[in-house]
């Protein structure tokens, strides 16, 4: 993602002419012991578990939750702010960490453009990360993979847990974008073959073992909850779970070295752990839970994200990730842009390279509920405007005049363009409002896990987007009565919602109301560990377009690497 | 795979207690040096393709193929006896380096048991060559999907290339063993979901993009290799490409660091190069060439192994990777076991382990037709039995005594229990052969490229397994005239017969004669550069058995794994 301030030389440029430390003088500087990492080249390292145990009664470090307004379709640059913010809080002294999804690979085959920030706020070696990196995204491909093998071959082999070939709902997966995969029949050819049936592919970051990966806490809570994933039902609908089937060992086996935090480095040389992808809809879209605690640990203060905006990202990693593992964020940083605000109030896409001073104003009315949402969890934020260089002076006077009248904290950012020294503002306030009160044991969530579903999905609907109430298809009452009928009514819910609107109507701009939501689907992610409420259709397998990025890539001899970005 | 003398430890067991050096130690022992080389955890590095430039003027060392007779099922050790061998050399003060195949993970989910040697002739880490490696498998898997996923887009986009869709021959592939996936439907559920069509996958290692990897002699020439596979036809039978697509400079960028060989060691600390891994049927059944070609730079003697027996693995080596590469092999060591030599006297699987002096002389005659096709080749060989600690003195003695008599050099190997040291007498033969004379330049193939498609075959069958002659199903004449009007005629074959009989009959088993070999498919690999002539049905996808390994792997919070080997 990049929104620059001006037209620069672009990111793989950049990233080439940075300095890079070789990784083990980033793990020393962390105080981590030899034995404590892996190199895989010179530039990346496996983090190991024990370090958790070694330094589990140090205190940790103040956790900065960076999310943003509801987004453009292209982003505004949350990733970027996040590495910026980073290398902008070394800058001032303070021992920072940045904590960043992994990127899926499938996507870059698509549409031009890595995902490790941008400009001078990126994380290296980009090439690397956003390839094939260490192995983390194969890894849980084929442990998924593996499962779909098993199950197929338990069928052929006499069906003994007797699963319903027509209720079998673990799917395959790969780390590609393929629309032909989306719906397919397998096991045809005759006996030999299998089993026939009715079957498809995700892409791998929408595999519940990718969100089991990045909930996990331990080795042993990593089986666990492989073993509590459903891969189908009986005839008679009762479930039937990775651990009838006794495949959570090799699961686990399989994801070894996946469990590892994975450290690397931003281009100002602040370390940046690099671990998980999930899904930001039906899975709840943050980095591991293992590298965010361990990043605690190493860190005085550590910055990491959440997809989408506040509505769908900040309040998922509170309700499921901050709730699974205890994680008590000090601040929020809330990432706007001049055009995402003149969208937000009615500018068409093709004209928010304009100035609209009036478009702009109107657009706020998105952001301040972002802002009030993250009022009600108690959980102090920040606004960071994130600068483009369609900008105009006059529009920036405008954000810095209303956040004036409304005391709310803003800062300007240009991390793109100058990297931490761009960010040395935002920083500040970041310091200010995490360092001014004690944060700890104060973020409140706004619904106990033990309400039905259907309370809790309609307080993330009114609280969260401002809907007046929600509507369930017949699908999905069905749906909630078997899931609550299973024993797993009380987990918490992971919403799947447009991301560009309050609402499930990604059409409606600013601050919609007035509105009903419509939930469409339920699906148990019991291993994950969350009921996914669905709100309209979500693609988990994207497509390539009509004219895909991978057909103007290109390798010298050297192994320089052309159009991946 | 594992023929112990006695009883002893198992693998893992014995690769646990192995003092590792540090991968830099191997690397600089070999004179590489910092920049040549990437650690990939502490024991695993990549080498840089710039080592073969700079050493370009550098002599070769002498590179020694072990192949063997005619296995049976479970193996005779091969890889053992190249990991004992080299062990054993470097014992005798030469210089010694070990280049063997990376393991597919799909078939360790099955059958319990790596691929990594056994005993205290092993390649380690163990778990780490037998699990994602290096992730070279999962980049070729990616690389080939890709390419799948870039053809169904193209078809859904228009299809400007006019490829017909039931006449596309590249398949998908996953390192699974996963038998539903043999036959599948792809393209359901509507326009939005691509054009329905049949499909399959296969196993990763039956990808061509395996066997170009393997043979690819720098990235200009992988990408040349990429560039000219078939993907399809039009409904005029015109070949669409790779480069017709423009999809090679992608794919390249996937397989960037999987080009590279792999460093690993030997228990006893032997560098070992394990590069590549394509099918020993419907591929050429060798490690890479660029691995091959960098170890000859650095070793004094290269042991390598090739899938399968002597008609197969040894008959692809010499007439596909070494006329492809210009490699001229010194020596040949062919395995031997009393068990398969009895197999092939007319002893069933389950009585193999009780003496039979009498079935032990009547299988030798397998043994010696692949003497006799090693001297047509020019290659001075030694016999190596494997030995077993079901065999028994006298059996020994008819081997050593039958030796004697033909003038045959042969060696007792015990390098299972006992390593290098057990493999002394062995290396000491092979150094004799290697430098007794100046083996350069003297192999001699059988054939000539340029000869029709249907004289190469005829002559392998002839003169490699004692057919009388070849017949051909209409299907494969329709194919073969296919492949000789689209200008594909002058490929060497790749020959795929059953590995257990000198015929296309695994139960014909000694030295049959006067049998018809039958042809029945012919498939071009126009990549690889190779013309596949298939005898049998090939099974390019396993599946599970009743009883997968899989279902006994665990992991403890250690990370230690149990039930993989």
């Amino acid at each position: 993602m990049s929104l620059p301030t001006r037209p620069l030389d672009d990111d793989i440029a950049i990233a080439r002419r940075a300095k890079l430390k070789p990784i083990g003088e980033i793990a020393a500087a962390l105080g981590l012991r030899e034995e404590e990492w892996e190199p895989y080249g010179r530039y990346k390292a496996k983090l190991s578990l024990a370090i958790l145990e070694r330094l589990k009664d140090r205190p940790d470090g103040k956790l900065i939750l960076v999310t943003s307004m509801n987004p453009t379709p292209a982003g505004e640059g949350k990733s970027t702010v996040t590495v910026g913010l980073g290398q902008a809080l070394n800058r001032l002294g303070k021992r920072a960490i940045v904590a960043l999804r992994e990127p899926s690979l499938g996507p870059n085959m698509g549409v031009k453009g890595g995902a490790a920030g941008g400009g001078y706020s990126q994380v290296v070696p980009m090439e690397d990360i956003n390839l094939h990196f260490t192995g983390d995204f194969h890894a849980i491909t084929t442990a998924h993979n593996t499962l779909s093998a098993l199950i197929d071959n338990h069928l052929h082999q006499g069906n003994a847990l007797r699963l319903d070939p027509r209720r079998i709902v673990w799917k395959r997966v790969l780390d590609l974008n393929d629309r032909a995969l989306r719906r397919v029949v397998v096991g045809l050819g005759g006996p030999a073959n299998g089993v026939p049936r009715e079957d498809g592919f995700d892409i791998t970051a929408a595999s519940e073992v990718m969100a089991v990966l990045c909930l996990a806490t331990s080795r042993s809570d990593l089986k666990a909850r492989l073993a509590r994933m459903v891969i189908g039902y009986t005839s008679d609908r009762k479930p039937v779970t990775v651990g009838d089937l006794g495949a959570q060992g090799a699961m686990a086996v399989l994801l070894k070295d996946a469990l590892l935090p994975n450290l690397v480095q931003t281009l100002e040389n602040t370390p940046a752990l690099i671990h998980g992808g999930p899904f930001a809809n039906i899975a709840h879209g943050c980095n591991s839970l293992v590298a965010t605690k361990m990043a605690l640990k190493l860190g005085e203060y550590v910055v990491t994200e959440a997809g989408f905006g506040v509505d769908l990202g900040a309040e998922k990693f509170l309700h499921i990730k901050c709730r699974t593992g205890g994680l008590q964020p000090a601040a929020a940083v809330v990432v706007a842009t001049v055009r995402a605000l003149k969208m937000h109030g009615g500018v068409p896409k093709d004209r928010l390279h304009e100035e609209n001073l009036d478009a702009l104003r109107n657009g706020l009315a998105n952001l301040e509920k972002h802002l009030e949402t993250l009022d009600k969890f108690h959980l102090p934020a920040v606004v960071a405007v994130n600068r483009f260089y369609t900008d105009t002076e006059r529009e920036w006077n405008v954000l810095a005049e209303r956040a004036r009248e409304r005391g709310v904290p803003l800062a300007f950012a240009d991390v793109w363009a100058r990297g931490g020294e761009g960010g040395l503002e935002l920083a500040e306030q970041v310091v200010a409002l995490a360092e001014g009160a004690d944060r700890r044991g104060t973020v409140r969530f706004l619904y106990d896990v033990n309400e039905p579903l259907r309370t809790k999905i309609e307080t993330i609907a009114r609280e969260v987007y401002g809907a007046d109430g929600v509507r369930y298809t017949a699908q999905a009452e069905k749906q909630m009565a078997q899931i609550e009928a299973n024993g797993w009514g009380r987990l918490p819910v992971c919403m799947a919602k447009t991301p560009y609107s309050l609402s499930d109507d990604p059409t409606r701009l600013g601050r919609p109301t007035g509105f009903t939501l419509t939930v469409r689907e339920l699906r148990p992610a019991v291993g994950a560990g969350f009921v996914v409420a669905l709100t309209g259709d979500v693609l988990t397998m994207p497509g390539l377009p009509k004219a895909p990025a991978a057909l103007k890539m290109d390798i010298d001899d050297e192994g320089n690497v052309y159009g991946l970005f």
